[in-house]
């Protein structure tokens, strides 16, 4: 077998075997097959597509470049959720001590964010001394002891995602279903789930903006987790503007631990629910996803997924003393409010600029290496859907350094669209796939 | 401007302009764009295609990233001819003779043999002491001196055609004819010519196969040459079977001073004569192609063609004397005839396989480090068109090694098509483009 063969079949419109497909994603993780090799076929990838089957091979070869965490010593279903990204989009920090205090644990292996999207790991960081630098040992051991833990990828994780993202984001080949469905499915395989709960962004301040590339991510996805045995659903959820009412490191913990404590945003509160619903019923431990719902509340409720959060954050060598005392997170020094210029209804918002913005003041990364500031967010009044006065309060921006700020300020006002009449509701939740 | 936002455009079926193709080649050449970037480019290119501005971007950019030959101070038109190879094809040493012959100067740069077909270079060096390796001081002396040079391409073309051929190769981006017309045409146009002829191959035993594909490039060639300011023009001719009786490098040379000197094969004659008249007219030294083949004739007849050879192979240090005596030409010591096993008319034969097995006999190279034997032939009795009688001789192999013989042997047999009725005639030049 030759890659250059290999890359001309695809290129040609091809369907590769599974072998074919263990060839190129083993030699280009071994280092055998070069870069530019692999750089011609993903473009050919990219341009002619890949079907079901073939997704699924390239899932499992990227999943089997490496280590897949073994929790066969922990009892019970062990469900992950994964989400596509977005703007103080935190149901991750919501959602595992809610389903781990149900007793379904949670293996959860996140990323940190990029560009406009936030980033689990990096929110989990603004409180003081935890570590998300877990190896798997340490990884099963906080597993076991509390049912979730939460940490960033390893070394032994799918190496041949981390090789080949690297290509892709130097290729323009990064926006293809296959592809992206590749790079998610095949890490959070490997956190030894037995299913996975997708939570796939679309609207202005998501990836796939448009819901039918959202809805044909969200399919491939679990098309791909079934073919690999795994019970496997997809929300596809409107990110078309904030989740919540902050955005940024400290203040998305904060707001995380308010809905733990049966306060909080309700757009928050009820997509960490369903999610957790969902977790609950494909981990089968409650036979419906209505009961899910209930024993989501009802774990909020008794105070024991705050608890479990808590148990969590001390395991992981945070200061679990954040959950009652907000202040020990890192905060922002300055605050300035962003105020309407004229009156109307908000009918749409630039989502995504909301997310840039906060990049710009500190609170998001333009490249991989640059630091992060935990205290800086944005702090949202205002809704779609909501009548605004002028010179109204929209945004208050909490920030510590006034460089780009001014631009930053401008960006914001500049993210809400305004209308006459009222817009028609957006449902938070638009469609469900799989389950 | 960055590399990764061209190859997006591309990808996305974009128009690059000028400057973008400027940067992408020259940053490439310079070492600034890694492999992997050009090779997503290049598989963007193949898939999404260019136009012909485009096209004449790349030949350009490819052109100048090297030098370009002066020639300014040899007085009146410069031309070249160009073919895209084929089985037997010997018309470069018979034209070049006729053309400076009749006072219009040839600068030709050529190529070697690759796979089935055959390169010019290797045909000369069975020339004894006959040096391709001229510089361009050197190459502008033989110029001067005899209006006619044959040398190899040096280090100084179109660097970036080189660096870019080989990673085409690597990665299932050669058969393009935006990228195939930039490559020959970049390497042409450094000659410092004024005119062009293109022999644009068709047939089993061309690159271009299908007559559409060859018409496609001839014609992308064609544009381009005009848009850079050049007079060309491209016959598409065929190459169903091969041209004249020999296929082999001192038999070919045998073969072309057999036409010199008013013998010789019809085909061979006819399209050389045919390319030569185009040279002339192209070149402004005859009024109509009609004249051009006028004057091509009287240059064989009276002997200047022949005598120019001659003195161009003197200068370039070879033994002219292979002019009257071909045994000073390297010769194969053993033969043996390939018979029709049937009687019938031969109807087609895949030509490609003469090729290959000329090659594995090692009259050709599978791998540009191969040595090659120059005294290895095969020798056409019967064309297309001809009754054959069971048992009778269609090709004599003239070789030196018995290593692949059977096989060469059974290919060869095996390359002749028969059927009950006479075919078609074919006529050899199909189209001409241009002019």
């Amino acid at each position: 077998m030759r890659a250059v063969d290999l890359i001309r079949k695809k290129r040609d419109s091809g369907e590769h075997s599974r072998e074919e497909i263990d060839f190129l994603i083993g030699g280009y993780t071994r280092g055998d097959i070069p870069d530019y090799q692999m750089a011609a076929w993903l473009m050919a990838v990219w341009l002619r597509g890949m079907n079901g089957p073939e997704s699924a091979a390239l899932t499992e070869a990227m999943l089997y470049s490496g280590e897949v965490v073994d929790l066969s010593e922990i009892p019970g279903k062990k469900v992950d959720k994964h989400s596509t990204g977005g703007v103080g989009d935190n149901t991750s920090l919501v959602l595992a001590p809610i389903v781990a205090a149900g007793g379904v644990t949670v293996p959860m292996i996140s990323g940190r964010g990029l560009g406009h999207t936030g980033g689990t790991l990096d929110k989990l960081e603004a409180i003081p001394g935890f570590n998300i630098a877990l190896n798997l040992k340490e990884f099963r051991h906080v597993l076991s002891e509390c049912g979730m833990a939460l940490i960033g990828q390893t070394a032994e994780i799918a190496p041949a995602d981390k090789k080949i993202y690297a290509l892709r984001d130097a290729t323009s080949t990064v926006e293809n279903v296959s592809l992206i469905c590749a790079s998610i499915m095949s890490k959070k395989m490997a956190e030894g789930i037995d299913a996975l709960v997708l939570d796939v962004k679309t609207g202005s301040g998501a990836f796939m903006q448009k819901e039918e590339d959202a809805v044909r991510l969200a399919k491939a996805m679990v098309e791909t987790g079934h073919r690999m045995g795994k019970r496997c659903v997809a929300l596809v959820t409107d990110m078309g503007q904030p989740l919540g009412r902050m955005a940024g490191h400290s203040s998305e913990v904060t707001e995380a631990i308010d809905i733990l404590k049966g306060k909080g945003p309700k757009d928050l509160r009820q997509l960490s629910v369903e999610l957790s619903a969902w977790m609950f019923y494909l981990g089968e431990r409650t036979p419906s996803v209505n009961e899910g719902r209930r024993l989501a509340e009802a774990m909020i409720a008794s105070g024991q997924a705050l608890e479990k959060f808590r148990e969590c954050i001390a395991l992981q060598g945070g200061d679990e003393r954040v959950t009652d005392d907000a202040s020990l997170l890192p905060q922002a020094r300055s605050r300035v409010d962003v105020t309407a210029a004229s009156p109307g209804f908000i009918v749409d918002t630039h989502c995504q600029d909301f997310g840039i913005a906060l990049a710009m003041l500190g609170g998001g990364r333009e490249k991989k290496e640059d630091p992060v500031d935990h205290g800086v967010s944005l702090e949202f009044h205002r809704r779609i859907g909501d009548r605004v006065a002028a010179g109204e309060k929209l945004v208050t921006i909490h920030y510590n350094s006034e460089a780009k700020l001014a631009e930053a300020k401008e960006m914001i006002a500049a993210g809400f669209v305004f209308g006459e009449t009222a817009p028609r509701a957006r449902p938070l939740i638009r469609q469900v796939l799989g389950g």
